[in-house]
């Protein structure tokens, strides 16, 4: 009983690694769909989200089948209640995914914006948050997950200066102004991407240590 | 031992709903505040948050204590994980409500832009689906639930027409483009709150039910 409850625990981590490479790499084929103005691209992370959507309603039920079976305790209990969560922010990451391919497939039918460094450096933290926050999750690394933490402050920053650096730009370049709403919305989800992957830091720190640092991570 | 344990059940059913009140009054004081351009409403929406950040860790940690402890089968087990569920989503249209408060501190110090009939409708509606959402809670109510599901389509319409009429009206007024795109910004958290309500609403059936309709509320 208790090997085949271990086994089943294992199966749960798979179930949510194999969600978290599906929603990492459509995160990074969105980015360079928006970057490249590649529709193709584009179009395969719309398509993809589905499976991402399905392997969230398995880990549901996988998680509540070992609550209800398994009646498992401490650190067991916590894992489980853990991957139930990551799963839900693992699934508005490749929501937000879908949201900036959408905006790359628009902005691919318009001339291009000048080069947008802040957005670029937005898109590499949000991407690294992620990468960093599945790495502690796999390698129960509270430091790792902590870093993920604060980084969360530069995301929001980097999210203002792209948002005032547009608002600038339209002011001068009135026939901009739906390019660049459209650019605003895809960094906005970016900035949305890194409280997601804090949020999965934060359960990653509720596994291991069994402590809540939600609304206290950036302190 | 079988009466405390739904002693305890009835302790995390009222923590829900104290959480749940504090949330969709935050709401209706942030949407007064925006329409109002009444900063002294918008400062009390951000000072509040807290203690509905501090209700979700209660809720999680007795959510937790009643897993670990009480080893809860079937309907009991649901009603745990579905209030867990339920205590994310509300934190989040309480963060939203702080957003939307936020953006209102920022408009009253600009002059008003003309009247937007579409984004009172979605205020209107986002804050119907959150009242309607709780209260298919409480009524474990699964027809109302699926009610509120059905407006999530309506609430993504309204942000549509607000973006589209607020990007058309930037172009012929290019002095108005800070206070658009934050109005932008505004309708967007309104229609997060839709989609949270939507969440919640889901969580009901799930709890009652103990059917999983994620991803397929629209059909």
């Amino acid at each position: 009983m208790e090997s085949r409850f271990h086994q089943e625990l294992e199966q749960l981590k798979m179930l949510i690694l194999r969600m978290a490479v599906l929603t990492e790499k459509a995160l990074r084929k969105a980015i360079q769909a928006f970057n490249e103005r590649d529709t193709h691209l584009a179009e395969d992370v719309i398509r993809n989200d589905q499976e991402i959507n399905m392997l969230e309603v398995a880990v549901d039920k996988q998680s509540l089948r070992l609550l209800a079976l398994e009646q498992p305790m401490a650190r067991d209990l916590r894992f489980i209640v853990g991957c139930m969560r990551i799963a839900v922010d693992l699934e508005r990451v490749a929501d937000q995914a879908v949201n900036v391919a959408e905006r790359a497939e628009f902005l691919s039918t318009r001339p291009p914006l000048p080069p947008n460094a802040a957005l670029q450096q937005l898109a590499e933290t949000a991407l690294d948050m992620l990468t960093n926050a599945i790495a502690a999750f796999v390698n129960e690394n509270v430091d790792q997950a902590g870093e993920v933490c604060q980084m969360d402050d530069l995301a929001d920053e980097l999210n203002v200066t792209v948002l005032k650096g547009l608002m600038d730009y339209m002011v001068h370049e009135v026939p901009a102004v739906e390019r660049s709403v459209q650019t605003i919305i895809a960094s906005r989800c970016l900035e949305r991407v890194a409280d997601q992957a804090t949020n999965i830091a934060e359960s990653v720190v509720f596994v291991v240590r069994g402590v809540n640092i939600k609304h206290h991570c950036e302190q």
